[in-house]
């Protein structure tokens, strides 16, 4: 396994700048920070399960956190042993620093449910057949969100991107990450995390969260640096967060799982304005509306 | 399948602007257009082998450049039919406007590679196991990309973005899609697409190129609206094309595959400037080089 970031030679091309006296292009070589990205496999009780594309690093919280958005894993108990294997010492052969492994075994009360590898595989005649709606497609939270009443300020809501950022060490150098972040409900940033892919950083704080203790996450507000996807409002479900926020939009398959799995999504927060598409009930002076 | 976007009610949150006078936070209730993200599944002569979540629309062009991508379709020839099945049309059941399948049926002379299931699947004792280099873990390209001996202007280059969002309809109306434009190496568009996912948006376009005989598309150059992952290097070389532009960061896996597969990668193409990776030789006045 590599670092986070890679060092590597760029050619920066300028154009003449309008603006300025008539300039001829300029080329010039210069070093360049970029975000690592390399392949993790996972395993759950020797079988394989997933291969995703990832920043290394927290590749154990990487791994428990796609676990606990599956449904598989909800509190520490449920892991017996994460083991990173690279190299040689994954007993594999030589991984000649492409491969690596995240090697989950369960607890005795954990159990891989009969459709996991079913969701990633879709190895049945069908894929999506028989599937009525969207509560078939994934999986069931592990608390009941509706019950969460917490409220959050807008004015609030409006600070975290800022702190996000403030915590995106590699994001500054490299430019090339997305990032999550987990805040109380008075914008206390609990953790963050950066990855080329913005799912694994969720997966990543959610592992955190697991290892830390703190499943379900009652009460606090997840952060995303970019859109909200359906899979995103899926994890943070499954982590049971009561409120999802994206500096960019969501999509219909987003909206629709969280007003069903009774989720407060914010979108475009950005700013001092930010959309809310449902779940207004924890918004703070949400009832002074405008129509 | 329904449309590319959704429409929906949100309720806008606007914070008292501090540079107006002091006010209240102001939360109105207003109708917003969302990106339209479903599920997609691909089956190969009766096998499900992929399920991706996209933006509908252009679905058979989407299965098709994604075909092309792991290298079981090299020309329109390789493809018997490509049908979407959805509903109760499928024979499988009603999907209820859920899930909607691409059924490829391959022509006679085309074969699924061996290890095109293991790809997505990971079935295999160890994912990733065994895996020597880059390599190991992508398709080879149809050609060779460096008897390409195209060059492409800066100035050409640094329009592009603004061509390409031109293009970007949907993109408008929701500010969530990605896009992926074809262009020629004088800067003439020839297809976009949109989509949830980045990678969807290139199998969009890919998969046009299938269709139109196009294939590889030699002398051309491949826009993204976000970052070059690995995957998208992989996509543009398995299609043929030359130059690979994103507007964002590459990570450093895809800068490691564009060179040994001998891609122009370049990144950050923003305004008067970019950053060229790989295959400077194919930028004009790469030679007037500052050092």
């Amino acid at each position: 396994m590599t670092g986070r970031t890679a060092r590597r030679r760029v050619l920066r091309v300028s154009l003449p700048d309008e603006a300025g006296p008539a300039g001829q292009t300029v080329a010039t070589q210069r070093a360049d920070l970029l975000a690592a990205e390399e392949p993790l496999g996972i395993r759950v009780n020797g079988e394989a399960i997933s291969l995703t594309m990832r920043t290394p690093g927290d590749d154990i919280d990487l791994a428990a956190g796609f676990l606990v958005g599956e449904g598989v894993l909800r509190s520490a108990a449920d892991v017996a042993q994460i083991r990173i294997c690279s190299g040689d010492r994954c007993g594999h052969g030589d991984h000649e620093g492409m491969g690596n492994i995240a090697d989950v075994t369960l607890g005795a009360r954990a159990t891989v449910p009969a459709g996991l590898r079913r969701n990633f595989l879709t190895t049945s005649a069908c894929g999506v057949c028989g599937k009525a709606s969207i509560r078939d497609i994934c999986q069931l939270p592990a608390t009941d969100l509706a019950v969460d009443q917490v409220t959050v300020a807008p004015l609030m809501l409006a600070q975290l991107p800022g702190r996000l950022r403030e915590a995106q060490r590699v994001f500054a150098a490299t430019g090339g990450l997305h990032a999550a972040g987990v805040f109380t409900a008075d914008g206390q940033l609990l953790t963050a995390r950066e990855d080329v892919g913005r799912h694994n950083a969720v997966d990543k704080v959610v592992g955190w969260a697991l290892r830390e203790g703190r499943l379900p996450l009652t009460g606090c507000v997840l952060l995303v640096s970019g859109r909200a996807s359906f899979e995103l409002v899926q994890k943070a479900v499954m982590a049971g967060l009561p409120v999802l926020a994206a500096v960019s939009a969501p999509s219909s398959l987003a909206v629709e799982l969280a007003e069903e799995a009774g989720l407060t999504l914010v979108g475009f927060l950005r700013g001092n304005s930010m959309n809310v598409y449902t779940g207004t009930q924890r918004i703070a002076d949400a009832e002074q509306v405008l129509t």
